[in-house]
């Protein structure tokens, strides 16, 4: 069988944390890097148009949340039953809806709107987050879910990078827990290897 | 044990899927509705400032897609292995960066660039992702996985009286596929009953 190949942009962002969570799961694969130049040719072959997307046994998937829960459960990461579950999705999810938020921010063509979001991103939005992220993790033993590692944590420290890229200053700053499961997460032997071969991004 | 309480805008929306999930299910629920007054007094109490939440047991959760497969999983419209439930996701993911796109044109504050996204939207976006998600069920026997009924059917029909009145017209009408998939959804007979005693909203 041919190892699953993953397709993204020569970056971390949205394909980091599946490389994390293959990288833990022990798979080996593909990092197939896209250079900007070749997109355009190859989006319309693509399921919706976006990166990034896995081929495994000649079907391709997509959806970032979707692959690593796939290998999440393969792993050991995902919940124990259907509650510890729902607690991981949503924790998921609301990352991801700090991610938007702050992608709002970032993606926003028009110069002077984006400007003017920056104030409460930055003042409001960021720290409503992060307050009680941070307070998640101090009320489940360092971790997002149940004191222990999921792919919950693995998706936040994954995006990490390109969330503090996005906002232009490192969003973990004022919540020692979070810092704490981020070194928690980067010291993983899996995890470490992985950060210690990829290739070097900004974000 | 008390029912679960579902909290949300007197509106479907994002709540819709949910709804339509614990009406599949069987679930009796509270079919909370909060009025706009009275949610800015409401949303520092809520886990991360947002709506919907379901109360269970005590507990509070969040996030639509993440309690949505929590009961589906419940109610035997999850996948039937990791790989089903990985297709089941990755349509759940992709209808809902469609959602994304939408409401990046429709919650616009800002007129001008808001009437420039029209266009583009209408001809391209959405066209892009609806001939795509057509073919899908034409592949899937009517559905949008393996030919049965999944989770992501309900939370595509859930959905759509909001995405076609943030899009303005109906996103479905030139996908007969789709169409079909939406009236089979709809005469699923806990699905009839639900949509039957609903109280009457524009989206």
């Amino acid at each position: 069988m041919a190892p699953p190949k993953l397709s993204y942009f020569p970056i971390k962002a949205l394909a980091e944390p599946i490389r994390f969570v293959l990288s833990y799961a022990g798979e080996e694969f593909i990092d197939n890097r896209i250079i900007r130049d070749d997109w355009p040719a190859m989006k319309p072959k693509t399921p919706f148009g976006k990166l990034p997307i896995l081929e495994i046994d000649g079907k391709v998937v997509t959806q970032s949340t979707a692959i690593c829960r796939y290998y999440a459960k393969k792993s050991g990461i995902a919940g124990e039953d259907d509650w510890e579950n729902l607690l991981i999705d949503a924790t998921v999810g609301t990352i991801d809806d700090l991610r938007s938020a702050i992608g709002a921010y970032h993606y926003d063509a028009n110069e002077e709107t984006k400007v003017k979001k920056y104030d409460p991103l930055v003042k409001e939005t960021i720290p409503f987050y992060m307050e009680r992220l941070e307070k998640q993790v101090e009320e489940n033993g360092g971790y997002f879910v149940n004191g222990k590692l999921t792919w919950a944590d693995l998706w936040f420290v994954g995006l990490l990078d390109y969330l503090n890229s996005m906002a232009k200053f490192d969003i973990t700053e004022k919540y020692p827990s979070i810092k704490a499961l981020k070194d928690k997460v980067l010291a993983v032997p899996a995890i470490k290897g992985w950060v210690a071969k990829r290739p070097a991004t900004e974000f």
